[in-house]
């Protein structure tokens, strides 16, 4: 208890302190670049004469506010299954992702819309702040229960400038188009994690094997989250589209790829499971790969049938990830990946990246039209053959893996540093290290968890 | 534990072959006759030459993903009230519902969007597949916990066909208005449940009866769904109308309609309540009879005064039936109601046709003005009389209760085939026979749960 | 048990009696009084010859909505934080809301679209009641648990009059601005509440002391509202300013407001928590006053910098108010503030009607151009000074508080009537004397909640 006294001590001060100087940082950096654009700007916006139906706020707010519930609701109680760690998994996804928002709108801003000095902002970059804290959360999803908060600021910290510098080679310099984030979302934010992962490897953590499964109501919490991500996907992948029926194609495509994967996560989770039992984490996780995986080509001219067969894939191999392929990550490759993040971004992202290559590399003027100019612009315009875009499309993946991996190595570099917050090994995936916990909770939690734990005693 | 064994051997199989060959089928049906229609297909948009805010999309998507969110947060929370078959009522939903969206788009499109060769779809297929999934859930709530998931996917694929019939009959053949689906959605899909679990009555199902109740978290969880439902209502209503005034109108209405069925469902419920204790299954549902008594008149000229008159009533007539009926319904007419759907979606429903026939019937030039085209065209193109379109709202009435009653009568026979997987009396309302349940729970429902039980020795 | 069951007597048609009571005199004022407006009437809007696309439901509806499950799901989940109150608190919170919305429709209706003896309804209308409930529901946080429902609808429905009354003199007399509410809103409703809750001051409340707490679920419940309130909080500042940039910009400074709020709520929970742990109280509350602060200057051009800096002191102000000012706010001035409702309406209201007076007396026409107009049309039309607008600012805050006050007041003197269904000191926070709780939880609660209580013997 001494030690833990003298731990928590530490800790008194280090999550204040690093909260209080991220946001007094970010503050001033706000108030010398960030300046209102001209859809939200008083007097820009009137000076342009606009007509006030056309701000874009009618076109993007909708699928902006899906986008936040999704961020929010949906990744806060997705890893919200473990039966002590409710109040961590919701809190520092709050914590991380309002954090990630203010940093995010900085990074992206002045690699995106800095113009005359200043950083513009307005839905689209709201936007594109929360898809950066998306892939911040992923990261998170794979050291869930395994790091303090002050350690998750800091990958947020590093993670949203490799993010935006990603992003920025990719969509600028690439020319890869990437909208619901296959690549720079899932496939990124899921190698960072990763790698995060591995490079935290805790050998002794069956300490807290226990803690490591979810209770009945923890598991209902979490198809909260499951569903919230599930029902708005559509309008995470359609909400940085061009407008008009690209805006709504991705839409559609997605929500039919979400219909596919949850059946093919269904059948396979009945049939590798014990008595052909299904399993929650299937359930929660696998049927929303279907999202995933047409991330990078929804905007595409995919087809129907091309969205309900993706999303078969991908729920397919997601399932089959998480009950065949994650015990070998933590067993040959030391990778502990506690909400599956490499089945459900990991392993859908790139398959999502691929398939991307194959549905550009399949564009014609025929099947576009007069819309290509709007999804395939370089096409459009002559600068690049269809098979070139494929190509680009491929380099973009590539790049991605490496950015996360050098990303996630640093990353897990910086949180080793030995004075922060880390929890011990007996301790991982318990909220009473960080929370006031309910006087009920703990006695009810120590009665009837094992008896024979010696965690107390530790 | 042999026999559960051998059970469970069956279904290990079941589920998985029946999911993987609907999404097959669908799949396949979709490739031959699934296309984008001219608001998501690229080159079809631009040729059109139209304008991107004209896109259908941004009147429709907002509303689109509120009846989402209700088909998928809400009615799964909403039967979540069990105490021990939250996993199943949420995720067997989820599963229905995903199957259903597909498989109603294909019949929903050869019923109504079949040009060419080919079935078009965008977002008003998404709402109409969403709608047919609303009533594949309702039936599911008249048998919930006492089917397996096979039995459902098989529900689901006759329901939806039958479905589109009646509506197909109701719409286009008779000219019936009925846009939040008083009639297609409510009435169809109680009266197709309660015959159904009529033809799949358990002498024996007290057996099971200690499971039927809920625990106070599931209570909880149950209002979650609710109260989604209940905001997300005049959504659902306006979702299919005309754009401008009528959509509205329609939104407006069903607002307050909820208003005053939640009042007198907590009057009603006070008021036969044990010593004037207020009843959670009272306010889950009948609360909520509000939305369904205006939904095939609240797109018309109701009046506020109407909206609220129609919602008082359909919140008292609701929670009197969960009251006084739903004990009848089971002793009488052997119909096991689990979650009350003739309170909340049969009576209401039927009462809200019957709204729907006066409301037409009084329908004059002078109260609809230049609006009269787009609520009633038959009237306003003179092919009609009110009186005339009264008498076929009547119709379209009966026509559903046949529809449904035939249909519940073959969906029963179709269920009680006796390879399925069908839970056995002692098991009805038990996740642990489909799905992996964390221990603790086993250990504490087992332990906390009327110890001299012999569930386990069955 | 009773004297239980006398007072459950009375309860028993008091409930009912006063829902059908005020059910029926609403229902006959919406007869009389309450009409379609232009864009919800058939006949009104095609004789107006207007184009669908522009009727206001397509730039209000969307955000109406996130109000509108702000209200519901929000403010009911993050009051179900009590062990033994999550029936009451979502429940009474659904009945509450439901009157408020049809009367404030009434008292709003002929204060503000009272014309040619009809009051004109349209999704603006919905937006203003759906903002007043949101004032009664803050009413109802301070004393939460300490009331029965029949006392609350009497408190909605003399709040909802001087909720009318106040928004009147401030908005049309005064011509004060305050879009998102800081003061009609949450400094009404707190101050209303806690001046309330002064007067029903219960001095032998500890009694009911151990239900005062949250077990380890219902804090996940409560963090479901916490959730959907941040989320959702830019489309409540938003909704009902000017079309345009106004609305843009105010939901983007509100953002931002609201990820400073969350910063600075972790660090000062920590700092000053035991052993630098953090308290769910802080995060379910405090968080959250970020979007109080900027609920008067959201609209005006506080710069992106602004919002941040004004959420940050927001965030820390509401945090440490519920760690030294809530114990003092009992012990000092004997108001009893179930839900901390100063510290997060009381005084993040009054800041916000602050800062909009400092805001509003730095508007000049050159960094609001043209867009003065809309903003601030006195002073854009010359009638006004920035100063004076700033002096008429506070003036409002002024009024508001004495509204609140001797609302507040009367308020009290009308609940402790003597024959109401309030609780006896010791069946505070306890659903069991209004609702029908499952048993196995009553025996739970019994069993597992201090035996020594003599709770059941009373």
């Amino acid at each position: 208890m001494a030690g833990s006294s003298r731990r928590a001590g530490g800790r008194r001060l280090q999550l204040p302190l690093l909260c209080l100087l991220l946001q007094g940082a970010t503050a001033i950096l706000f108030a010398v670049f960030v300046r209102y654009n001209h859809e939200t700007d008083a007097a820009l916006w009137h000076w342009g004469n606009h007509s006030n139906p056309d701000n874009e706020f009618y076109f993007r707010y909708p699928s902006f506010q899906d986008v936040h519930t999704m961020i929010f609701v949906g990744f806060g109680f997705l890893m919200a299954f473990l039966q002590r760690y409710g109040f961590s998994s919701v809190g520092f996804t709050f914590l991380l992702a309002a954090f990630a928002l203010q940093w995010s709108t900085l990074v992206q801003g002045f690699l995106h819309t800095f113009h005359g000095g200043h950083i513009h902002v307005g839905v689209e970059s709201m936007i594109n702040a929360d898809f950066c804290a998306g892939a911040v959360l992923i990261s998170f999803g794979a050291i869930l229960g395994k790091t303090g908060p002050a350690q998750l600021l800091l990958m947020a910290l590093l993670e949203v400038v490799l993010f935006g510098l990603n992003e920025f080679v990719l969509l600028s310099l690439l020319g890869v188009k990437d909208a619901g984030g296959s690549m720079t979302i899932h496939t990124f934010g899921a190698y960072f994690g990763l790698v995060l992962s591995r490079v935290l490897y805790r050998p002794q953590l069956e300490k807290s094997k226990h803690r490591q499964s979810s209770v009945y109501h923890s598991d209902l919490f979490a198809m909260i989250g499951t569903i919230f991500l599930w029902v708005f996907w559509p309008s995470f992948n359609s909400a940085p589209t061009p407008l008009g029926d690209g805006q709504h194609r991705t839409a559609l495509n997605t929500y039919y790829s979400l219909t596919a994967s949850t059946l093919s996560t269904f059948a396979l989770s009945a049939l590798v499971g014990r008595d052909g039992r299904l399993d929650m984490v299937h359930v929660q996780n696998a049927a929303l790969a279907g999202g995933v995986v047409v991330g990078t080509s929804a905007e595409m001219m995919l087809t129907p049938f091309g969205a309900l067969a993706a999303g078969f894939l991908a729920g397919t191999v997601s399932t089959l990830g998480f009950k065949f392929f994650t015990p070998i990550l933590e067993s040959k490759f030391k990778i502990q990946d506690t909400c599956g993040v490499h089945n459900l971004h990991g392993m859908p992202g790139v398959l999502g990246a691929l398939l991307g290559v194959l549905v550009a590399g399949l564009a014609t003027h025929d099947s576009y039209g007069e819309g290509l100019e709007s999804v395939f612009p370089l096409i459009a315009e002559g600068q690049r053959s269809a098979t070139s875009q494929a190509l680009h499309q491929l380099f973009g993946l590539f790049v991605t893996l490496i950015f996360a991996s050098v990303g996630g190595g640093l990353g897990g570099l910086l949180l080793r540093l030995p004075f922060l917050d880390s929890p011990p090994d007996s301790q991982c995936y318990e909220d009473q290290i960080y929370w006031e916990v309910p006087e009920e909770h703990a006695d009810l939690a120590q009665g009837s968890l094992r008896p024979e734990e010696p965690d107390t005693q530790a």
